[in-house]
């Protein structure tokens, strides 16, 4: 892994694709697919995310306040399904989707290695939570992993269905 | 334009697209482009979005309290680029980029015809908006536009750099 610019963590995810977060609870690390996310703020990188409290990763996440944002290149479609289908309550997804765990610089739970890039993150506002489920993330750390080639991302509509990144443009603008 | 059930409101933006934005400020319409935006509940549709206190559309979506989110598709990039450059405090841009108003049913923006979706929307929580300029909007009526056959979106990654939809894919899941 090599460190990725903080004042450029928002080009990731600001084009929308799903993610992968991971997150631990009662010392057992677990992971889940995550498209409600936006930006928030560009430096220091701060973003929104919707987790569920239906969901088993939001326990964690509330408790110890650390989660790492991974984002998977379009080969990774199957496991992100696997990953979204299943849970962290009776599963161990990483051994059981084959996500290699490595260990983040600053928080507790894990960079995934099959990912090509990984933001290490620290909740720093729980006040949406209890009214809509937001947690607000501030990026303590962010990775690229060069041997991951692959950069196209997935973006999710719903039941499975994704759209692949293609064609990128570039237009004379001033808007960062 | 043609009724789009609220139900599959999120599969518009779960997937990243940039969008515009309209509001009304003093009675004058205005358009700005935004990708800082999730979905919070599937239904009814509520999203969460940023708009910069910076902004000269923030003073309308406070005051206001509704707007329109209109889905442009990737032949319309120049636009996108040219209403995030210019300010509506200076330049009707609707006229100055050829983008058309057509009356929404239930709030004063308009909705903007060359977009192939079109969502109207209602601010139902204004919380957060002193500490990080975030709204939460409900959608209260979706359109689809069966004239805009383009429907690949923009996903923005700074500075005009666009990746565009391309393949999509379909893999079985359970995952709303």
């Amino acid at each position: 892994m090599k460190p990725f610019a903080l004042s450029k963590v928002y080009q990731l995810l600001e084009p929308g694709p799903v993610v992968l977060l991971t997150t631990v609870r009662r010392g057992t690390a677990n992971v889940v697919a995550m498209s409600w996310h936006m930006m928030v703020e560009f430096e220091p990188p701060q973003l929104a995310c919707v987790v569920s409290n239906a969901n088993y990763s939001f326990g964690g996440l509330r408790a110890v306040r650390e989660c790492v944002i991974a984002v998977p290149a379009s080969h990774l479609a199957p496991v992100v399904v696997k990953v979204g289908n299943s849970c962290g309550c009776d599963t161990d997804k990483f051994a059981a989707f084959g996500l290699t765990k490595v260990p983040a610089a600053s928080v507790t739970p894990p960079l995934i290695e099959e990912c090509f890039a990984n933001l290490e993150c620290k909740v720093t506002d729980t006040r949406f939570v209890n009214k809509c489920n937001i947690f607000i993330l501030t990026v303590l750390k962010a990775w690229i992993n060069p041997a991951q080639k692959n950069r196209k991302t997935l973006h999710h509509s719903g039941y499975g269905k994704f759209v692949i990144d293609a064609q990128a443009i570039k237009l004379k603008s001033r808007m960062r």
